[in-house]
């Protein structure tokens, strides 16, 4: 099968990055952009050569500075403070339409910002979100109320900091697989997160996998192409 | 007020042990014993001690070996495998027989010995007990379903392992303060009981706190107090 | 028995966040807003829905900017800087009149901040409070002569950093239960508050029950839970 | 849509546990039995229980004595002593027959018993799989040589323990997602796996998800998830 | 001052071993040999090498094999079970008689083979002890009830597992130096010590010191170090 | 014996702390103000108790904001912003001068701050201090050529951060006792002094005892406790 | 350059290994077995493997069971019950004689299985090595007695459990590379080796590596590698 | 043999430090400076005592602060900022030229800092260096796409943070020394670097060692003296 051959994919050599351009026919989706720790002028090569690919662009981890950074030099870029992405959009996507679906349930206020990088990160995949806010379990009677709008999805990232309960709930009623983001929301014996990130991993129901703390885009990524390749021709 | 004075109270000076033999006009209950890592002679020398002062004893973490060396002696003690607990009870106990009323909860088969520790401890404390079993968080319908036997408990136990959740579930559904035991049940990640107790300690319910991981004995103690006192006259 | 049922509680659903308007009824007092990491726009909202509801309301962990954005709107909000919290009260409150009665106890003068969020929760809860400065156990003298000020509270709030020893010595003199608040004073080996957390979660007192470092209003609630049940119609 | 109200399922209360009898249809799959702390005559209740309901049974965590218990009951029961399962299959399954494809990829020889456990979920579950063994990184010709039997699998199931580098390899080379189930092999600063924990949660891979240590049922299911929904009717 | 030079000490070179024969001049006590990990010859020989150049040997975490193979060999040795030490002691000690005098002061019964380890390494450095047992902190009279009995020690050893705050207290009663030997009694978050290890380390008396965890040897030898120091002309 | 009754010190009872009032004359030394998380008028209410009691003053962990608030109101005090010390010292000393010596050796340049806060109290105490800077393990000559400064002090304070080894040598060196304070000087997985304190706490040299992590002021206390009661009349 | 393209080396594909059978070509030396965690036929194959390949076979961490399981099949096997190693020997061995010099230090008795794994490993490689024993820091005047003993070694490896101190001090009398390995020798706060392992890590001597815990094996086959290569004609 | 003896080696005093100015002579490179934690005087001190000796200076974790301070002084000084390293070169360096050759490796473009100051040292050391960027194992294509650029260097230094696989996997391409280097590069359950330390000291590979994290000089002088060793006549 000859697509399995060490095929050398096409590589744009840049001063400290080599940008793998290949990605997109390979894994389906481009390379995403991880901004923290790079300096501006790192951030744009990076850009530039993904853009100048034809490639729709999603930057995680983008401080407002970098970002500023950025939209000087592309125009077209959209920065979403809360989620800390920046995109650049190509204006005919190669993306086709699906009806993949993805639930994003966070479990407080605070958890916002790991939500927001998941819904920009779908988006950019082209699958539909569902946003549901604020249900953690500490008023158990607030879930159950919102199941109908989640329960047939095609698969669930679940964001929650402190005590990290709520993906062990939502895989206790639903059938497809969950994702568990622990965020760092909390305060002392949390840890950082990972109060929530030992929590997840000790889950009891046995359809919830889980990523490293605050790592919205993971968990979406991860979702994302379980629900793409579901709706993909077998 | 006189009681407050550093009033000097009745000690048993013994070999290596000094046993208080004023603590049950004091505090209400009289000395636990604490069995592991204690040898059978030193356990004898301070039940017999209790036992010859008239009180009602409770032995815990007693193992099958320390068990047989005490029932060769205390030919009343009662020995309890599952919650590890040895007791001697008085003919004529002169506990007042009282309201109060504790339930004890536990997620899983594995949490029975330590949920065990706290039936046995409410019992000689002479407070009523309701135990509820085996409804973790991954079957979320089995808890709400049993509402109606807890709901009005004058203090609730929980006991759970793994992710350790359960606590902050039943704090959403109960009025009345919650006593979390996180117990050493599971695997990996676990870490003896640790997610268990961070989670517990993260609990984004109010009425929640924890103690010791396995501490069967202490969350009961205080869930009683807390009983006991709620129907003692003002 | 009726109230078990899962009736639906009414839930003011914001952008952001749905907050519970029928636990006061429920559980006995209304909802309490945790501040940190919330916008000044998120924190107006909640607040006004409650305040709109008829609720007295306690906000935690509001930083001096917070409660500036806040008192822009809420008039009568009142804000305790050392505590970090924001209160506003109803003309007139219904709280019954309470003989409810807490002791919080603190070791150092460093620990003030987590005391005082404690004061100002159980004033929110209509609970009378004595507070007991600086008896560390370094000087063993000071604890037992204050022994009168404290010994017939319902409940009993300590609060100590560094080794956290003083729940211990405070749990040997009472009957009632203690809430230990383990805080994050200190430097070098305790590690944020988890020297004394471990220290009160080993501690051979059995009356004593813990919560999370600093969570100065959760042991708080706790213990005004314990003192008004204590003295409410059984 | 009335499958999401909240209908109590069937359970089966057994002496100190409850059976969800109403899984198969709510989730796609019966419940997995987890042996670890259970006493043989727990297991005979809660195997018997789902046996009578027509249920294909796994446990999970059965050691050699647990396991010669349960055979003297079920006597069609199967026992892996590698993978610690133990399993009792009806005649006539009502599993419909798949295409679903995932593919358990293991580090090292000393791999081999969560994998095993792996392997027996999936065949449970009616999945296909194909097995590779002992491709670690340390030999990096090995997993490339051998990438056509599993660059088309629905989902890839990684076992490592050691530096646990294994899962961000294997998703470099596939674009379908990737559950990293670290294990407790290796000695010294492994501690018991946390050592490929930490390495699966920071992969730089974006398809990678973990699970709890040693946990290769829990992989095996999500896994065995993703590729059965990819091949039912969307 | 030639005590300085870096005079090569007379050192026995065994198989696996150099003994330093020249230490109890240099340091006033000769070598002290730590049994833990060596086989019974390697013990052998090491027990033999200095019994010949005359010295008063103290062999620490014997177990009852080691000692048993020692007995056969040094007849006039003694085991003390409990503290797990051998001694062969000198008819004729060149230990003068002091004045020294160390109290040894232990939280509860099962801390009892610290405490013992202690006291045999005061007696074998001929310093007066005074054993004070269970006077832990939870039962707050019994300490300050034995004040007299240690208030004008040289030097106090203070053992205490689970919170491990009796140190502190005891630093408060006493002007001289108090060293705080944490044991591993204990359960769930004692980690084998570590809770009481933090407590000394964090304790807020200004006159602790602290050893590792069960280093009963340790803490008397320094404790023995100062009090006999204290007592040489200087 | 009269000094041992529980003879209530007298205590100045301030806003927010208890002063004792009564220690010198019970330990020797007056009681030192930790300086951290304290206001401005805290620090000025403990310090000026002091004074009026005519103690000579030390607070430590005081910075320099704290320090130019207390000099405008403390004439007389001294800061050292090395060392984070401010001392007030009354015009007639009521120390007797006396012969204690303590060497204090430090490993590294950056160890200096925590060297120089041990400096300031031994000098408070009135003991006479060697200092020995920067001879750290890695060049293994420069301690030994420096022998003859410290091989007959009292007692020996080591600082030292990194792998925290030093302890141990000087240990080896010397016959009196030493007080090892490990540093948070290092970087990656020294974790904030975790690294030497642990190397300290497992010393071979049984003569070496540990404070926590930068505890300048304990190890400086301790040492010269043992140096000043080694020159009293016994 | 031809002998960097990704051939193909020959494997021995095994029912649950694949032996690289073309490492002593590529790598200088054949694969060695480790032996935790695999069963008696699994490690016979592997042996077995290597052995029909012409190869010198080392396998590491064979308990005296596994070891009595290989004796059966290979008669010319020899195993080191102290190192726990067993090894076969081919009749005309093909490494060339060489004059590569390690030196094996260590600093206790305790430490004497992982210093013997180093020993067969190098005389494995075909290295001189020099074992010096029992030179830890807390007798100082030993290391410098013997340095003329490892001075002038290509490549020195230091085994050190406890405080961990020995690579520095080697490190700063000898210019050659130096690997630190880590022993779990020690009790209480050495966790397992944990306080080694760090004071290695931040040793602040600049020519001191490190490896995992007990990794005699790993020390010495770097050690052996550095000397090899110095010897080999560039 | 004379050169083992314990010669005093040349140290210049200075006020706080002691230079050893007889390092370049004893290990083949003069003393490297650690500029972390030191104030710009002393920092002058120290350089300005190796210049003035003749020496090739190398400043390591300078920040720009301190960079300015030494610039004024030192005009010839050259600094790196990205690798925060400062160099005073002699006008004629006594470096002999030399063959040796290391490789530079790093994961991803935020591991730049760690790999620059190894660089630095390399250039320092006067060793060839060849650095390879940008190659961590999500795209696995691009390590051995460039093997042939370092595949017969004379040592590797790996430089990787998140999950550290990379020295792994280079230990199985090349068979010269590898020294791991783990970066503090990364988020949440990254924990400052120690993912990647564990993963490098659990390394498969048999020739990889490990230095702290982000001790980037440390790894390339340990790669230097392997590699300049190797060119040195035997």
């Amino acid at each position: 099968m000859e697509s399995h051959e060490l095929a050398r994919p096409t590589t744009a050599q840049l001063a400290t990055a080599s940008v793998d351009l290949d990605r997109h026919r390979r894994c389906g989706f481009p390379e995403v952009i991880f901004g923290q720790g790079k300096t501006i002028e790192q951030l744009r090569e990076v850009v530039g050569a993904l853009v100048a690919n034809g490639e729709d662009v999603l930057a995680t981890r983008i401080d407002t500075e970098q970002a500023a950074g950025l939209a000087t030099t592309f125009r077209r870029g959209r920065y979403n403070a809360t989620a800390r992405t920046f995109r650049v959009s190509q204006p005919n996507p190669n993306r086709p339409s699906t009806t993949a679906w993805v639930a994003v349930i966070s479990a407080g206020t605070s958890d916002l910002s790991v939500a927001e990088e998941a819904r920009e990160t779908l988006d950019w995949m082209g699958v539909r979100v569902t946003m549901i806010h604020d249900v953690g379990v500490a008023g158990p009677h607030r879930l159950p109320a919102r199941l109908a709008e989640f329960a047939d999805a095609d698969a669930v990232v679940v964001v929650a900091g402190m005590e990290g309960a709520l993906p062990s709930i939502v895989g206790g009623y639903v059938a497809c697989p969950v994702i568990g983001v622990p965020t760092s929301v909390g305060y002392g014996a949390n840890f950082g997160g990972v109060a929530a990130l030992l929590s997840m991993l000790n889950s009891c129901a046995a359809n919830v996998a889980v990523v490293n703390i605050d790592a919205g885009f993971k968990a979406a990524y991860l979702a994302g192409l379980i629900a793409t390749r579901k709706h993909q021709p077998s």
